[in-house]
């Protein structure tokens, strides 16, 4: 059994149990967006004690504020009234276990050399620094208003705990 | 009180009661990826029955696979084991409400007109199409290897339940 055959099963019984239709679509109650790892540790709704319909929960490899992370903040804020931004990065992060550069040769040497995007990993090695990087990140870009609270943290997957930096 | 410092309140509580530290990073049981929107209507650690270490979450505007998209499921395949991918679109998604060049043209409007990435939001019109659109993406894309299986859904927000679509 596929593990995709497996969570449409979860799923099934999911909604057979489902009675939370009918909520609206913006993030109202918190007017929240979070932008966080992919990484399967993170139990975003759990570790933030978030309910349905409260936050725009955005992830990928790292944590980082890319050009698309920057697009869903755009929407989120310009579209869907958010005031707050919460950056997460965490410790263990996979992103810190490697160099762009040696998966780049990697995949070239397997795949062929003709130019592919994405043309960078983002690997990092300073945790901190990396969290203090994505706020600048996100409080430069121009489209999004300068009245947008953001704040940065560092989750330890081993404690459950959220670890503020300092800007 | 800000939003974040009620969810950090949240965490506390998390914190103190956590007790699943020294999970491996890599979703090593179900060694799935899952694309999907940020929307705050999808609690899909319960929407698919996840548990923590079981698959990486990768989310944006709509659930499109963007390059930082790519970007991510290549780590996710390459550094991480993964041999499964879920793309989700959802019913009523804010990317069906409003259209790329509208949008581009107040924030210009607003904040001047000098060039300023992103380049385009992916707001679309045909909600299967765009599944489909997904799928087609990554499928074909040099460095996610052949060998993983690709898969995609709708989420409807008002039943709770995926539905399959084909490729």
């Amino acid at each position: 059994m596929s593990a995709i055959d497996k969570v449409l099963d979860s799923n099934q019984r999911y909604a057979d149990g489902f009675n939370q239709g009918g909520l609206p679509g913006n993030p109202t109650r918190l007017r929240l967006a979070v932008v966080t790892c992919m990484d399967s540790r993170l139990h975003l709704s759990k570790l933030l004690g978030l309910e349905l319909g409260d936050a725009h929960i955005i992830r990928n490899a790292g944590g980082i504020v890319t050009e698309d992370v920057l697009r869903s903040l755009v929407v989120s804020c310009q579209i869907a009234g958010t005031q707050e931004v919460m950056i997460i990065n965490h410790t263990e992060c996979a992103m810190l276990t490697f160099k762009d550069e040696e998966l780049a040769a990697k995949l070239r040497r397997e795949t062929g050399e003709a130019p592919v995007t994405p043309t960078r990993f983002y690997a990092f090695t300073d945790l901190e620094e990396n969290v203090r990087q994505q706020m600048r990140e996100l409080r430069s870009h121009p489209w999004i208003p300068e009245s947008i609270l953001v704040r940065g943290f560092i989750y330890n997957v081993d404690t459950g705990r959220l670890l503020e930096v300092s800007a």
